[in-house]
């Protein structure tokens, strides 16, 4: 069994933003050498998220308002007994769980085993800081 | 290691709807020979979902009630983004994120380790048309 | 490639809790001996959730908060219609999709390839009975 173990680090400048990563996997994978196996890509924070959706521009505007609706932005220690910690993110930890940690992909004759439209995203819900997401590919 | 690769087809005749693919995920981990793994199973498709859990209609009226609360179906370019670019199906990516893309499951002694109730579905949220559903074992 | 099989049991004393389990994966993924592979962690029933997020009560508190919003605990036949099947816990199959059936974790020189705040915690939405965990290790 082969291994690889890579470590990306995204710094986006909002809040909320989602960054297509898909060749920065697709790299990864390739330079594994694995031809048959899987690949995991998640966020090594708990306010951010990996996920795979469409790349298209309206959707992630959709997606913002929709999970703004869901769990919405509120510093004050009012609505969040998270918030009375000292942090104001109690929102991106829901938005987090409602869009996911990671994904698994398969990997087939050396590349990611993708549907015609799939597309690996980060998806940050308390930026303006680093973060990182693990690339981990197995198989052989 | 082994591994194992098949595609399910799956064309539902409505726009949202469930199908049990259990015992075409355990045909599959048969065929691969492999004893101790694990399989993924993931739409290939970003408006559909693969998750696990009961056999039971009522529980999957109740799903799509709930769904269709958290992400209305609304092809008018009004309330969605998405559907300002021809189409009409924003809801079904909301829908898929809350019901996840993928699923993992265990093989211990060549069969699917599952506690008593658990079952694979396929969800479509954006029917009548074929979409497609990746099986990848990998083990030993 | 090695693998290793565990069965954690939980029996929670309320309704909805969560408890952190990172110490008892961690032990697994010692037992194994893999020091390059993947971990998955999953929930065997299907009223409950493996999830990755922060170890803090406050957040917890909020979590319990925003998913009896997004999904309220009605044990009468009028609201969902799998209470219509003698259960009364059709909310608890809807929290569990939103919170997820479990992680796959990375293993990095023996250890679970975490970022600063990662926890693995068990998530219940109808306790006060046994359930079980399946941790299943596959690497070199």
């Amino acid at each position: 069994m082969k291994s690889q173990t890579e470590y990306l680090t995204f710094n986006l400048p909002a809040r909320m933003a989602f960054e297509n990563i898909t060749s920065q996997v697709e790299a990864v994978v390739k330079k594994s050498g694995v031809k048959e196996g899987l690949v995991l890509v998640n966020a090594m924070h708990i306010t951010a998220s990996v996920f795979i959706n469409d790349n298209e521009s309206g959707l992630h505007e959709d997606y913002k308002k929709w999970l703004e609706g869901l769990a919405p932005f509120d510093p004050s220690p009012t609505r969040y007994a998270h918030n009375r910690t000292g942090e104001d993110n109690a929102d991106a930890h829901m938005k987090r769980q409602v869009m996911a940690r990671e994904v698994v992909v398969a990997i087939t004759n050396g590349k990611l085993d993708f549907g015609p439209w799939e597309q690996i995203f980060y998806g940050e819900f308390d930026g303006r800081r680093p973060k990182r997401v693990l690339v981990k590919v197995v198989g052989e």
